[in-house]
């Protein structure tokens, strides 16, 4: 069985083909400059590069060049669209409705449109991906995966904000959390790496990347996360300031005259690491600055980012009594031992302490980087959200 | 040495003069509706009462009854004016300027004022007092006690705000942190009440009352605390929301379209534990409906407001890589059993474990409740605002 899995931006478009037997990636691609000038597919088969440079209007006719890709005499790995069994869509925001991934019919479809107003830059291009999947490929089951659902075990007063209570139950306003189906792929491979069950383990899940948010997952169920009722909040981000006290907001409105669009702009564009070091968002770049040319403003930034993640595993911690597991994933987290380093020290009065020498060696792949007399297993698991929507996509297809 | 006191908000006055040998409280009392019709000043000493209804049209005239009453031939305390050596006043925001007390001159108005676009609800009746006890008492040293003070030695990653950097320089946008004089105070009563040296401590003191705020004190040092910018921040409390995701402030103002200055009255009065129970931001109502009434709103309150309360500890455990005691002071860490209960239930991890007889018998006394087998000290040690003011103020005097 071959599972397509699409994701959606609004002018690009990410996919993978996978065949399910194995699990094996036989292609994947990258759709950039949907309707703007410049229009560009790059798919790679076995690491070769396939690319497309031809004008795409809209996210249909994008589509269909993905089809024609996949299927194409010299660059496809399939020899006829029927091949493709089942479409997952990654779909940001889930709200209330969903705690697992569902077979696609016009009531979703609907629930979908009801969540725009709660994620209107992220659903929007979701349903109209969906939308052109469905035209091209009129017979073929389509799944929803929402980076929600997996939160939607949150207990009430981990999700509930001090705010008047009608603001929950008129506008929705409350924790959803984000990055759901990672956390829940590095939490599942988490219990599969030490060889125990999910069900008797405390995990801290670690996504780092220019997006970035943490998980508590206790028994298998996430119970609490670092993102709330949108993805700005928790850690400082790349460009995203994550938690600051809310009167900061009308203090920009207020005292800078500020529109709210503008605030946003700020907070989600201007702020995290990139607003404290002020030159660039990459973590590569600040790295270097701080560490190598012992630039005080990446220093800081790299403090900033390194101080907040501490305290929410300190947090998240007191959420469980206990941790079992550490677990770091994402561009950041995989690839990036300083920072780790930065995170785990001084954190032994929790049970954390890494090895740092299998720290260091550890790049992009899944390993144990506790050190010896580590209490708590501090992990490197990479992420697979294609290889998670795909699995829940056939799951539900099968049926 | 007697010292007087003060504590001016917009249209009350709090005021105590304490002998500084053996520091006894002389006189306390409390100034109500300056400015407004029904002005009242109920003065106690040794627990009887003496009130004066009268016009009180301003903080001078308020402070000029206040000053009759403490010299008063049946009610008073002390024979003339000249016996009061000192003059400290409760400053709410001292900016980056002052880590300390400092003896009041021209200089110190003008930072003082300075810091009124930081905190104008609180830093101008501040002024206006400490001009109205000037006028009326030339030759007494007068000395400001500031609530941000104890907080300005948080290291640069604690205070910084991942916002863009010229926020902070241009605007003074950062971590400032509240209820300094209690942190202070009560962290070093904790030493004492464990005869050790605070040096040698990491203790997290919780102020819990209507508003509320945590600190992590390291070494006699506040490394972390949870107010921020403004006492908004931080756990949820009475009425205020404590933090949330900030984009929540944005989608209030776009979508609800309500002005900055709606948005600050929500989050301030309208939010906390009062916003989700909907009925009363007064613990003893909300634990009667929630504990005894069964009532789902005021547990779910009840259980954010533990809930905070608990992650907070988690995370400055994680700040200090540690904690020996957790110490609880104000109205509700004082004097709740139920609410130090709920909060320290399921700590064990963290070494944090009470004795429920020992908790439970512990209303407004200093006690340690600890379980015999609780590696961190948990201790309740009231807290009391008007004394640290009077040392300092002692201290500065004398030089």
């Amino acid at each position: 069985m071959k599972v397509l899995v699409i994701n959606c931006g609004s002018s690009s478009l990410k996919y993978q083909l996978i065949d399910m037997q194995g699990e094996k990636v036989l292609a994947k691609g990258l759709v950039e400059r949907i309707g703007i000038e410049g229009s560009i597919l790059t798919q790679k088969v076995n690491g070769e590069k396939y690319i497309i440079e031809q004008p795409m209007n809209d996210h249909k006719e994008a589509i269909k060049l993905v089809l024609d890709a996949l299927v194409d005499n010299e660059h496809g790995v399939i020899k006829d669209m029927s091949e493709i069994s089942a479409v997952g869509h990654r779909v940001v925001h889930g709200g209330e409705k969903y705690a697992n991934s569902v077979l696609i019919d016009e009531n979703v479809m609907e629930s979908i449109k009801e969540c725009i107003k709660l994620a209107p830059l992220h659903n929007t291009p979701n349903i109209i991906g969906i939308n052109a999947c469905k035209d091209l490929m009129p017979n073929t089951p389509m799944v929803a995966v929402f980076d929600t659902a997996f939160h939607q075990t949150l207990p009430n007063y981990a999700y509930m904000y001090p705010l008047p209570y009608d603001l929950y139950t008129k506008y929705g306003i409350r924790k959803y959390g984000f990055h759901g189906t990672s956390h829940k792929y590095v939490s599942k491979a988490t219990a599969e790496f030490l060889n125990k069950d999910i069900k008797a383990l405390k995990i801290i899940t670690c996504h780092l990347g220019n997006g970035a948010s943490l998980a508590a997952v206790e028994g298998g169920k996430s119970v609490d996360t670092s993102m709330g009722f949108t993805p700005l909040a928790g850690v400082a981000m790349g460009t995203r300031s994550g938690d600051i006290d809310p009167a900061i907001v009308t203090f920009l409105v207020k005292e800078l005259n500020l529109t709210s669009d503008e605030v946003n702009n700020l907070l989600n564009k201007k702020s995290g690491i990139y607003g404290i070091y002020g030159k660039s968002s990459d973590m590569r770049d600040i790295k270097k600055a701080g560490l190598k040319e012992n630039d005080e403003r990446a220093i800081l930034a790299l403090n900033v980012f390194h101080y907040k993640v501490k305290q929410f595993i300190g947090s998240y911690a007191a959420s469980m009594n206990g941790v079992d597991a550490v677990v770091f994933t994402g561009g950041i987290g995989e690839n990036s031992p300083e920072n780790r380093e930065g995170i785990c020290e001084n954190m032994d009065f929790l049970g954390i302490k890494i090895d740092k020498k299998k720290n260091e060696e550890t790049i992009g792949n899944d390993a144990d980087i506790s050190a010896a007399d580590s209490k708590v297993k501090v992990l490197v698991i990479p992420t697979n959200e294609e290889l998670m929507i795909a699995r829940d996509t056939k799951d539900i297809a099968a049926k």
